[in-house]
């Protein structure tokens, strides 16, 4: 919501979430309308009796709810022949809305939005909408009714975000780099650093009236500051490592697979999120167990007894058999321990080997993480991913 | 942090987000203040030029800043001896706490927390706790210091949460079958119905003082709300199919592959981000590309071609090849579109087919998801699960 009410010149003061109580609704709402012009409110229109938004809503805004005979046959058709299930009365109760706000049907889903206006203590008119909380309902409805009615009010200001990723140093060193050049940034435009999995992020926001060039101007710093850290970028957009390095594979009409272990599939899923995927994703191995380290990537039970699973030499015969069952180009493989239990004095938890690159060459490190199962998991994944870009890019 | 207090018996009354400015933050503070007897902030606590919240609660309760010896010891370590890194002036600033606050020690980070108390206009202590942003690091001083110290102040309420989760029917159904139940629950008692991924979570909340019987009532209703939906239970806990699946294999001592096409690692990822994944789940192959398929899960070419790679056929094909190449007991093999291309008009964005079961024996289904991408695999992952928990769980 935010992204998208930025990108039409809206500023997001603050988010605020509340139980289903409607004391603690009402002073949300009080508190809101009180320095912004806009609330966008989510959630509570179901039909169960935990789903007390409209009532209140109707009762703030001193309305009566009367049926709305667009949404009773949207509600029924749903049910009739989408769901083909029996259209019980608290479904009816779904198209009931307060007569004083303006109806947002809600083309996924039965609770339709709804847009109500009220004068505020300055005489402006101040815009209250209520949507359903489940995501791509109250996506469909910002999307579709929401935004271009939005963007008929008069626009006042415009908003840029330009963001980039840098991985290999601190968020303290990129800022004793960009101190100079951050003291002399105009007062309109911000840099945040967003430091996370290992990475910092770093993004410039700009803020100016609608008539000023403060566009171009953010571009402008937006350019200065790839050229400052331009050794640690990754890429130069909101995105993550497995971006950066589906679009080199993508440019290089290359294909890549992956053998894992310890990320049990979730560096297969960072691929295969994406839109695309295919063009240069082939598929992978999960080598949870050995046996399947065996059978399927020929990793030699002898190398899996005397050197173990997380070690250098095994995630190596993991890559070497990885690239010739599935015939990709490049490769990643990694072995680890990511806890709760499973360390050793040895190897403790967060002991992890990474293997990648092509079957001509390749690089291998190893990491040692200190979190929990979830975390280490996400950060082998990223380091991997890492490591086979930085390879690629240096590939002659 | 929601949870754990209300382990401890205090509740969450309300969650403000706010961006780094100086006005913003105030007036949340000043509002949470006037209606909360403890305010836990997280973030701003970095050692960059957009980290603008300790200095801002040193003026907020009328401190000055000093510098504390034992984080200065603690900072200086982590960089010399934890990072390897020059230790520069603004990381020596991250020693320095307003000198009318309680330090708490950071162990995972160079950020302490810092423990504030101020009169309320009721004569009340109010207690404010400044702690960092980053996830494991606030995590690690709440678990360490925070809790144990609320724990110290007078408990006057009883907080229980009880969850379960259902499959098979919509909220309103359930709703329906629930409404008499529902309508005769004690005051203290509350019920939600929380929808997702086309099953129903359903949860219990109870609170009432300390010295009453609300722990045992809680429980009574919560083995009563088992009972009534007993045909459509996944598991009486917080948690995901996945869950009920890996223990329902541990009991059994069977093993788990899967063969995932369009979910791409996502139903691995599903089981081994569970801690002891290791004692059932053996691995899995993402056949992306259709060479994968034949290549490594013995898919005939024919096949693929006659009936196409999202077809009943082929993901049967998929899941025999999958027990056959890992040994496992238990299989599940997904195939489908998951947009936003790919699909055609006989097989529109969305279509998904489904195998699961053993060598002997198995279920095939197929889903017409109307999500995007993301959602599409989310979706298919848990129905996938779902299908195989219920195919187990039928067995003679």
């Amino acid at each position: 919501m935010a992204q998208q009410l930025n990108a039409i010149g809206i500023w997001v003061k603050r988010r605020i979430a509340v139980g289903d109580d409607k004391k603690e609704i009402q002073q949300a709402l009080d508190e809101a309308l009180s320095d912004a012009d806009i609330v966008l409110i989510t959630g509570g229109l179901g039909p169960t009796a935990d789903d007390i938004t409209k009532p209140l809503l109707c009762e703030y805004f001193g309305g009566k709810m009367i049926t709305d005979e667009k949404v009773l046959q949207h509600v029924t058709h749903i049910f009739q022949h989408i769901l083909k299930r029996p259209l019980l009365e608290r479904n009816l109760k779904q198209a009931e809305v307060p007569d004083n706000c303006r109806v947002l049907m809600n083309q996924k889903g039965t609770a339709p939005g709804m847009w109500f206006e009220k004068k505020g203590e300055n005489g402006t008119n101040k815009i209250i909408v209520s949507l359903p909380g489940v995501p791509h309902e109250m996506k469909g409805i910002v999307t579709e009714k929401v935004l271009p009615l939005l963007q008929t009010k008069q626009k006042t200001s415009t908003i840029i975000h330009r963001t980039l990723l840098t991985a290999g140093a601190g968020e303290s060193f990129i800022a004793e780099r960009l101190q100079n050049w951050e003291a002399d940034l105009p007062e309109t435009i911000k840099l945040a650093y967003l430091p996370n999995y290992g990475m910092v992020r770093l993004r410039l926001t700009g803020r100016d009236r609608i008539d000023s060039d403060i566009e171009r101007l953010t571009e402008k710093k937006f350019e200065e500051l790839q050229d400052l850290v331009s050794d640690l970028l990754v890429i130069a957009a909101d995105a993550m490592p497995e971006k950066a390095l589906g679009d080199l594979l993508l440019a290089k009409n290359k294909t890549i697979a992956t053998a894992e272990s310890c990320t049990g599939g979730y560096i297969a899923h960072l691929f295969t999120s994406m839109a695309g995927a295919s063009g240069f994703y082939k598929g992978s191995v999960i080598a949870y167990d050995n046996s399947i380290k065996t059978g399927l990537l020929n990793v030699s039970k002898n190398l899996l007894e005397t050197k173990g699973a997380v070690s250098e030499e095994t995630v190596t015969a993991m890559l070497n058999g990885l690239l010739e069952q599935t015939g990709a180009d490049y490769g990643i493989a990694v072995s680890g321990i990511m806890g709760p239990r499973g360390g050793s004095e040895e190897k403790p938890v967060g002991t992890v080997w990474v293997a990648a690159g092509s079957a001509q060459q390749h690089v291998t490190k190893s990491f040692h993480f200190r979190f929990d199962r979830q975390r280490n998991i996400q950060l082998t994944a990223v380091q991997a991913v890492l490591l086979l870009l930085q390879f690629i890019r240096s590939e002659p």
